[in-house]
């Protein structure tokens, strides 16, 4: 039986700023990508969306990103790879507290933003976050783009991984992401986003911008969770892929 | 044979800001509290200073503060009892993602500043804090001052504890500290600094500002880091210690 | 005729996470108190503020807060005089330079949170910032509670003053607000308020929790920028104010 | 006669942090860039340097830096040009208000770290920030790396300038400095600087490092404030220029 996972980032509110959207979210996805305080979130959030996590039997992963709170961690900063290796196993350790204290287990890490797109390209970034992860704990499972070097690196040191693929995004004939500086980055109408997503799963391929049908590993989806559209999107997706006797659930080691 | 734990607080260097002295005082001390970020540290300042203490076998705490770097967590803040477990959970949870990838063991956790001297009389914050250490591990050692809530509370919970004293500060009748607004608060001169460490540690008693002489338990001595003169008290102190047949030692459960 | 000015704290999102009621809000305001970075706003929303702000003639004011994103800048922390002083500089010069580049004047300060519920009982905090604003211009009118520390620190310093009233708050007989830790702290009915605010604008009165009727300056009105109602309310006080003969206007020097 | 500024970055102690060479360098230079709290600086460090340099006649410039405390400002992030000119504006005008506060008169502004080498490069990044300069107070004098953008896009907006040169780096036969990836970056014999020094400010050239002598407007000397022989190198550049007859001063517009 075919399956996917699906994955969407939680836990971005922060102090007073609200995320309403994750409690709702919950029902529809397998796995949680929790912020850790460096991009969004603090230790209120984080303690609140780890419970939500643990009662809903939702998955749940570490997801550290670039210390930059007003930028949201979306704004890439020239870090060396120590730099990467340390604030990753900063923000593991610390969402691990709370997992802990929920008598939970940490599920997996993904990395956030700015440095998830540069760990996909930069073999030394994507090394050293591998690293941290590994070096927390061995069996934990590392999502990162599909065909990555992140992917790769992970593998490398024997870590579990999952490769993630994007609804809403078009690839290119090598397997990567569409760049957002090009017009055709983004699939906006939802039916075409639909069919991606069930020619991933089912076939482990999809179409590319130039049209050519290409391989790519699809082990979970990511959702977004902000957006008037995201709760209704995410629904659909969970109800759609059912109904094609898809199984939805979370990578297991 | 009597034994005596000295702690000093390390890793309170920040990005472009060090702390030379912490290396020098690792041979001298035999628990190290470490700064977790929040009113000192970084990543890569815990990663260096948990290598430290591996190194030279120094036993490993978190030293969790107030999120106020500015202020070195020395300014209070009105926290909830919520938010002052969930500030301790992630901090303690950061720093052990670092001594995990150091192949060693958390040992102790013990508060900074003004959320420390808030647990010691608050019995929220206190109850809070030793429930945050329980929660993450209960077979870790909560430091705190001789006397207080801290100690009180982490012992209902059923954690190992160890009772702080200090070299440069004078007591109080009910064996608290003399509040440092009062001109007698401090100690300034060595001998007499050195006398009250050894009347503590051998006679588990010290005379108070009172001249009284009240019981104290002294199970760990404070040791400070910063300032001229901190490596070399450090060294006589503990060659002192060791010259009067006393063993130092970092608790143990 | 008489009058009133309608203040409302402006300017709180950040990064990220948005206020998006402030665009409407400010047709019904004379006068927007804009958060400076440290409790809320950012460099980004202070700019775009600023502007909506001179393109809709609204007075504008700095609205500087404790550094504590987090807690929004509602938990007290101890600061020296010294600290409060510098921080009110900082964060009003801060502001003036977006207003300057907008072609406009800095109309007034207004303190947030704990650091204005702190000046307005704490003699020395309300001296600090009153010097502060008088040290940064002396012509800028400085907002405080009614009947608090804050208005005759500043007055004493010679700066112009607006008193500040509320409409949802109970007095107690000495003019100070009912503690919110009290039950009957908040007027829940909406009728009840806009009979409160008529009162103080009209008479200069307010009657108290214990049902006396008691003198109040009612010069400046707090509205509520962030919940479901605050726009609704707004809109409505507007109107009625405004239908009962009542001039909305910012408080000139 | 011929004449130079002399400059130093000052202030960049923060909360418990010292720079404790700031002081002394006071007596060596004509003007002091001063770090306004994103990079390094808090409002307290703020007002302390500015009183500082009041007091010694020293010209007061902002130091605008990227938002990066534990970086120092040094990490490169991909800011946009809106951000640049926004956190521009900020740093100069939190700055500004200790200025005004000491009853000076703000004289400069020169970015600090990678902001600073971005904006050598990056036209739009140069034209935000000399747009928030001029914005700010056309009368301002921005300091930038001579041949670089900085300069250009200021003078283009009919700002002031002051060309920036460095005793301590070897340079390029186009103008600009030999990158610190390359080995033959820093000029570490302290003779070599001193004739360097001398050589730009009494012909206006460099001899490259590929020695070729080339054109260089020498307007103001950058001097490093931290490192042990920052305060022994200033006093002796500033002794030795002096006994050539070169003037040290201050620019002005």
């Amino acid at each position: 039986m075919q399956s996917i996972d699906l994955n969407c980032d939680m836990g971005e509110a922060f102090g007073n700023y609200p995320m309403p959207n994750d409690e709702i979210l919950m029902d529809y996805i397998t796995s949680a990508n929790i912020a850790c305080g460096f991009h969004a979130g603090d230790p209120e959030v984080m303690q609140h969306t780890v419970g939500m996590a643990v009662k809903k039997g939702v998955a749940i992963g570490a997801h550290p990103g670039l210390p930059d709170l007003q930028g949201f961690g979306r704004r890439e900063m020239k870090i060396s790879a120590n730099e990467a290796y340390q604030m990753t196993l900063y923000q593991v350790g610390a969402l691990s507290g709370f997992v802990k204290a929920a008598y939970s287990k940490l599920h997996h890490v993904k990395a956030h933003g700015a440095l998830y797109n540069m760990a996909a390209k930069d073999v030394n970034l994507a090394k050293a976050i591998a690293e941290a992860v590994h070096d927390f704990d061995s069996s934990l499972i590392l999502y990162g783009l599909a065909n990555s070097e992140m992917i790769t690196w992970a593998k490398k040191l024997g870590l579990a991984t999952a490769s993630e693929v994007f609804a809403d995004r078009t690839y290119q004939d090598d397997g990567s992401l569409t760049p957002r500086t090009q017009s055709n980055a983004l699939i906006t109408d939802e039916q075409q986003s639909i069919s991606q997503v069930l020619m991933m799963v089912k076939q482990q391929q999809v179409i590319s911008a130039n049209n050519k049908t290409i391989g790519l590993k699809a082990e979970t989806l990511c959702l977004h969770g902000d957006g008037a559209h995201a709760v209704e999107f995410a629904k659909k997706i969970n109800e759609k892929l059912k109904a094609e006797g898809i199984s939805i659930i979370a990578p297991s080691r």
